[in-house]
Formats: C-alpha cells, structure tokens, sequence
C-alpha cells in the first residue's frame, strides 16, 4: 500500500505517426493494441488501477476525448478528471494542467505523471519503485525513474547519476546530476557501460506544488498560459476543456526540456523492469521478442512466416493473411486500408514516407480505417463510383445527430441489437434483419435504445458521397 | 501477310500459384492484370488478333470458361472455338485436343501454338518470326521457337542449335539437335555463352496433321484418349466440352517431354524478342523493369518507395495504399485478402508457403476475392459474424438461377444499372437507388435486363451465410 494515496496523470494526447499504418493523427499509437488485447493507453491505466491510486486525470487532446473514454468503459476502468487540449503543445503545459487542476483541491496531493504509450512489462517492479520515490517526492524532490540499459540505445535519453548505481539493491532515490539528450553511438556505447547512466523513462513523481513552483521559476510564461486556460476552461459532456486561446500562447515544450533540466531538487529511482518507449516499429518488435539477439520473428494475426529471421510480421484484419519468405529484419505490418514493409532499422524514414502519402492527398496518412464518434464508430468496408458501404456500431444509449443529405439516399441493414429510426418525424423500432430507405433531403436519426450493441450495415448510393454532405438539426453531444 | 491462314491455338488451363496472391487456382496467372490494363490471356489473343490469323482455339478448364470468354469480350476479340478440359492433363492432350478438332475440317492446317501466361514484348518480331517458320511448317516439320539469352537462366529449358546462329539475321529455321532441361547455373553459364542455345518458349508451329502424325509414332496412348474424349465431346453454350472419363485416362504430359523430344523432323526460328514466361515474381520484376542490372523498383497502383532497390512493389486495390521503406531485392504484392512479402530470389519457397495457407483451410490459397460466374461477378467486402456484404455485377442480359435459401436473408442496392427482380413468382424492375427484401425461403431470381452493367451491394444476414445453402429451381446456364 502506498501512503498517501498517488494521483495518476495519464498523458494520451500524442498523435505521432512512428508506427504508421496502426497509429496515425486520427487514432494515434495509444490507442492502438500494439502489444496484446488492450491498447497502450488501457494498459498503463490498468497498471494505475491499483490500490493506493486515485482514479486518474488523463489529459488528451480533444479530438481523442470519446476514444479514451471508450477505451477506459471497454477496459472497465473508472477515469477521474479528463482535461482536454485544443491542440498539442507538448508535455510541459499538459502535465502542469494536471498539476494546477490538482492542485486546486490539494496543493500537496503527489502526482504520479506516465505516458500512456510506452511498455513496461513488470507491475511489480514498476509499483515498487514508485513507493521507493514517495517520500522524497512527499518532501519535494522531483523524483524521475531511470531504467538501467541493457544496450547502448542511441533513441532514449539518459539520466545520470552522480555515483553509479548498485545493481540488484532495492530501488531507492539517487542524487541525478543531469539530463543526457539522445546520444550518438559511440556516447551511447559509454554510457550504457558506466553504471551512472539510466534511460529516461519520461515518469515522474512529484508534488502537484513543487511542480508548479518549478515551472513558476523556470518556466513562467508557461505557467501563465496554463493557469489562464484552466481558469477559462468550459465543462463539457463531463470533460474540461481548456480555453484554446491561452493555451495556444503556452510555449510547446517537454516537461524535461521546460523545467526539469533546469531544477535543482532532482532525484532518480531506477526501475529494473522491461521497459520500451516502442518509438519505432524496432522497438515493438524488441518488445514482442524479447532476450538479447532474438533471431525469432513476431508474428500477430493470419500470418505464414516461411525462412524469415528477426522480422515483425503483422495481419491487423483476420480477413486479410500475410506471407512472408525469405525476410531478414524486416517489419510488415498488414492492414485493410494500408500496408508497411520496412527495414527494421529504417525507422528514420517513416515520417518521410507519411509526409509524402499526405502530399498525395491520402487520407491513410493521417486517418485510420474506423472513426471513432461519441455514439460508437464507423468503418468504410468499400467506396465505389456512386457508392460506399459502411460498418456501423452504435452503442447502447448511443444517438446519432438528427441529419439530412442533399447529395445521396442511405440503406441500413441491422445486422445485430435493434435500432430506433427517426425519418421525417416518425419514429419505429428495426429489429434485426430488418432494413430502411432514407431518400435524400429526408430528416432522420438513428438510436440504440438497447441493452446491446447495435451493429448496421450502410449503404450509401449518390453522386456525392462526402462527409460534409450533412445537416445536422440536433445532437446530444454538441456537435456543430 | 501470312498466307495460307494460321490457326492460332491459346492454352489457358494452367492454374499455378507461383505468382501468388495474384495467381490463384481460381484465378490463375494468364486471367490475371500482371502487366499492364490487359490480362496475360487478353495480350496473348491480340498478339494473335492480326491479318492472316484466324479466331483462335482456346482450351481451358472448364471452371475457366466464362473468366476466359469474358475476357475475350472484354478485349472486343471473337473467339473461335472453346475446348473445355475436364481437368488439367499438361500441355500434351491440350494441344493435341486442339489439333484433331481443326484436322476434323482442314488436315493441312498450320497451328500456331501459343501459351496464353507469358510475355512477349514486341509484337513485330513475334509476327516474322512466324511467318519465317512458315514454310518449313507446311512442309511438315514441327517448329519450335528460341529466344536469343541474354543472361544464364537456370529457369528455362534450352534448344540446341546443330550450329551458332548468326545473330542479326532474319529469322529462319534451323536444324534443332535437342532439346535440353532447366540447366544449374554453371551450365545455364555455358549455354547462355555458346552462342547455340536458345531459351525453349513453348510457342510451336506445325500442320496439324504432322503434329497428330507425331502423336500416334510417340505417345499413342495420348492420342487414343483424347481421340475419343473428342469424339465424345458435348457442346454446351458454345463450348466444346471434351468428355472426362477418356480425358482422365490421357497421361499428364507436356508436348515437349510427349512428343518434341522424340521427334526428328524438328527446326527452331530465333525469336528476338523480349520474352519472358513469368515463371516467378522475380521474371515479372525483371519484365517490368528491363535493362541490365536494373536497381530501379517496379510500381503498381498507389504506392510510396522511400530508399528502395531492385524491389517489386504492387497495390492491386486502389483503396490500400503500399509502403516499402528501405528494401532490397524484394517482392511485395497487396491485395484485398492477402499480402505477399518475399525475397525475390525466393520463389522457389513459394508453392510450400501456399500448401501453408491451404493446410490452414484459409480459402486465399485457392480462391480469389472476385468469383466469376457466367453472369458476372461478386467480390465479398466483409464478412463478419451474422452478415456478409458482396458486390455483384450482372453483365447485360445476365441472370442468376432462381433460387432460394434456407438460412439467410438477402438485402439487395441498386447502385448503378436496373435489376430484374422475381420474387415468389412476382417481377419488378428495381432502378438505381432502389433496394428490396428476400426473406429466407423466398423463391429469387435477379436479372440485368438493360444495356449497362448491373451493380448491387448485397447484405447477407442470418446464421449460416456458405455459398451451398442455395435451393437452385432453374438455370439458364445448366448448373446444378
């Protein structure tokens, strides 16, 4: 048991596209099950889902709010606050809302600040060190966790040690003279050998008032465009969002580079467990086939592996299989819309790639196949000439707006739960295998007044098939 | 001109996987788009689409019939006369079926005949070629055709030359000594360099009389079999179906290793041309990208390369897009259902990995998503639990059986085109944008009664969506 009990803040509002096609801006890397059934994102809220910590403020950014809520209802885990970015600004003034939103009710409360899209294999060790690290924290210390390297890895940052750290002891806070940025081979080659030097989690565990007395010092202008987004913040739906305006003159920058480099009152707990910033399709792959110089493949879905070494071989859709012969450290990942074939080691050109799908005009570069909405999601399964054919998932509760179209005539089809349909004020239930016309220009809404999820399938026939193709009349969540 | 008329004979009853996922038994190679908007097939008949040349004879399997027939009208070519196989027996019986049914009406005539899944890229010099062989033809000698190697090919059988051929010259016969196998690559070196050695193209030349003559002296038992699988043969919409039990007993052999290898009266022309058989994805990335030493990268469909080399890379759906990042020398092919990546040095590994898929019971070892029917086609999109979604074309004029099903209920969308609809006896034209209900157990019939192709999306729901939960009443293509 951990005494006082530890306030989780979970940071989900990252949108990078390093393990394009299963991240991208749309449904970004947390989100995706990268490792096993859950996403990163479940993962690291269920390894805060423990005795000892409070429900945790998960800050993401707006676009994001219904998919981490979701993700939070599916994994069973009750969130606490939900601060939600207008837009990216990097860690520094996402952890520092946490921090004053916090604070407002107990400056003293202990803040324990984990991204939500990095792997950590061992619950155990991790909950371990974070009690080693309490009670400095409690006395304010700014306490980072630093994983011992079993590799000279030129993608982590190091945290170094004024005296080497005992290997096998129990984790306790060390004194950290400074911050080390990404090294250079030979550097890293040093430092993984010296003893000193730990990777950079990007965990930290301190008071909600000491970190905001460390940005009031290093980091002022910060702190005022963050303390007058919170105070401006709307409630919305259960969320909080921050006021664009402010928020957007807070400087974009990393909690490391804003403050913590710059404090004086530092310390660092080594974390002796399996640890993965999964920063690139290598690193998920070292994450599945752990042991050192694995010449294994990992293989997820309908995959056929003939005469392949060290290679990521990936199915995403069941209905899709992947063959791979004669592969050597390469990375496949297979999906419906999208399909990667990289070197291993060529993780560097992956925002090359994607920045030219993008100025080819592909959606794929930034929006995954299955939109999330706050009703459910949606997924095109085909788009032809005059028409495309869609998956619907409508939750229970869930209500689409009241809409119309100009452009095309939709067909559903309940293939599983019951529908309630609203067509020109009239309104029916559709059990299912049972199917309705909605001509164009006709006011319709669909509901899933049931206990189950309602699964349609949606065809849309038109000369125009565009989402904005839309009039909405009335929405329960508020949507323009 | 070629004078008298050539009786081309196309042989499309192959049905290998080694340029899978493209290649499948139910689709097999020559029917598929591997270069250019043409299929293999479609190319093969033009190239024999030309003045002195009759219709051709085309001898396929059964199960290829309408895929064969569609695609020659597809290519706006007239078939001449279609030999349905019951099954695959090599080339051998195929050929021979094909002489004794233009022996029936002309003894004397020339065969030219041609496999329908190789490549061939100057039409010109096929066409003297031919016509150089000509004479020797009619005087009753069988002729074959070489291609000049341009590199040591362990892949292709050789013809022996009694002498060097002069290189530049018009095409003309020469003596053949012999005919030698797929060579290992220090002798491939050695043939390639003897200036005597020809790549063997399969393309053959002769009367059709001599080529029964040579039948009835090598193979008599072929010659039996397929005599009276000719005679018993039973014309149906059009086809010539051979009839199966004589067509079993006909021993599985190719034409060389039956009759060419056996034969005296031999003489080869050089075909200067680019030729390739496309034996393997490694041939076609060669045929696609020509030149010697080529490091360049050949492209299909929506795809980005960043830092690739000497790779093939093919996006057969326009909807999913292909990224290759950093690769060598490989192979990637992605369709719908199925995505191949593979050293392109490594075909020979292909047959195992597709016995792989086939002993998993996945159907993309054998079928391809788009099913052809001799109405059309359909293409399932998804299929997921409870419901199945297809798209089904229905050519003008086509029209499905009358039929019902048990277990499912079909949704059928007019997306472009006017359908026919029976239903329990009743008919109604369905319009574009109009949709209609089949309940389980109704009695259906669909059909395109207009000028334009029919288009539909059909949602299947219900328990049990197999194919063989169908109750046919009749059938206007005599099927079961």
């Amino acid at each position: 048991m951990i005494d006082p009990v530890i306030q989780p803040v979970i940071l989900a509002g990252g949108n990078g596209t390093r393990l394009w096609p299963l991240s991208r801006p749309s449904h970004p890397k947390q989100f995706a099950r990268i490792l096993g059934e859950e996403s990163l994102f479940q993962a690291a809220a269920r390894r805060l889902a423990a005795p000892g910590f409070a429900a945790p403020i998960v800050v993401t950014r707006s676009t994001f709010r219904f998919l981490a809520t979701g993700q939070l209802a599916e994994a069973g885990i009750d969130p606490g606050p939900v601060l939600l970015e207008p837009e990216g600004r990097d860690t520094g003034p996402a952890v520092l809302a946490a921090a004053l939103s916090a604070a407002e009710t107990a400056p003293g409360r202990l803040l324990l600040v984990c991204p939500s899209d990095h792997a950590i294999a061992a619950h155990e060790a991790f909950h371990a060190a974070v009690r080693a690290g309490a009670a400095a924290a409690e006395a304010g210390t700014l306490v980072t966790f630093g994983v011992p390297p079993d590799r000279p890895e030129t993608a982590y940052g190091y945290l170094e040690l004024a005296a080497p750290a005992e290997t096998g002891a129990p984790p306790t806070p060390l004194p950290l003279r400074r911050f080390v940025e990404k090294p250079d081979a030979a550097t890293a080659a040093r430092l993984a050998a010296s003893g000193r030097h730990l990777w950079n989690s990007g965990i930290f565990l301190f008071r909600a008032d000491a970190i905001r007395t460390a940005f009031a010092e290093h980091a002022p202008e910060i702190l005022a465009a963050v303390a007058e987004a919170l105070a401006a913040a709307t409630p919305d739906l259960g969320f909080l969002r921050l006021a664009p305006g402010p928020w957007a003159r807070a400087p974009a920058r990393s909690l490391d580079y804003a403050v913590m480099e710059h404090a004086a009152n530092l310390a660092v707990v080594p974390l002796a467990a399996p640890w993965s910033d999964l920063g690139s399709w290598d690193a998920v792959a070292r994450a599945m086939t752990p042991g050192p110089g694995a010449s294994g493949n990992a293989e997820t879905g309908p995959v056929e592996a003939v005469d392949c070494r060290g290679s990521l071989l990936r199915a995403e859709d069941e209905s899709q299989v992947l063959v791979g012969i004669g592969l050597r450290e390469l990375v496949v990942v297979a999906m419906r819309d999208a399909v990667l074939v990289a070197d291993r080691h060529a993780g560097a050109a992956m925002r090359d790639a994607v920045a030219r799908l993008e100025a080819r005009g592909l959606p794929q570069a930034h929006s995954s196949p299955r939109c999330h909405r706050p009703w459910g999601w949606y997924e095109t399964l085909a788009l032809g000439p005059r028409f495309q054919v869609k998956r619907i998932m409508v939750e229970p509760g869930g209500q689409l707006s009241l809409q119309s179209h100009v452009h095309r005539a939709e067909h559903w089809v309940v293939v599983a739960g019951t529908a309630r349909v609203t067509l020109d004020g009239t309104a029916r239930l559709l059990p299912e295998n049972e199917s309705i016309y909605v001509a164009p220009g006709a006011v319709h809404r669909l509901e899933n007044p049931g206990k189950l999820a309602l699964h349609l399938v949606e065809v849309q026939t038109g000369p125009y098939l565009g989402e904005d193709d839309i009039t909405r009349y009335a929405d329960v969540y508020s949507r323009g």
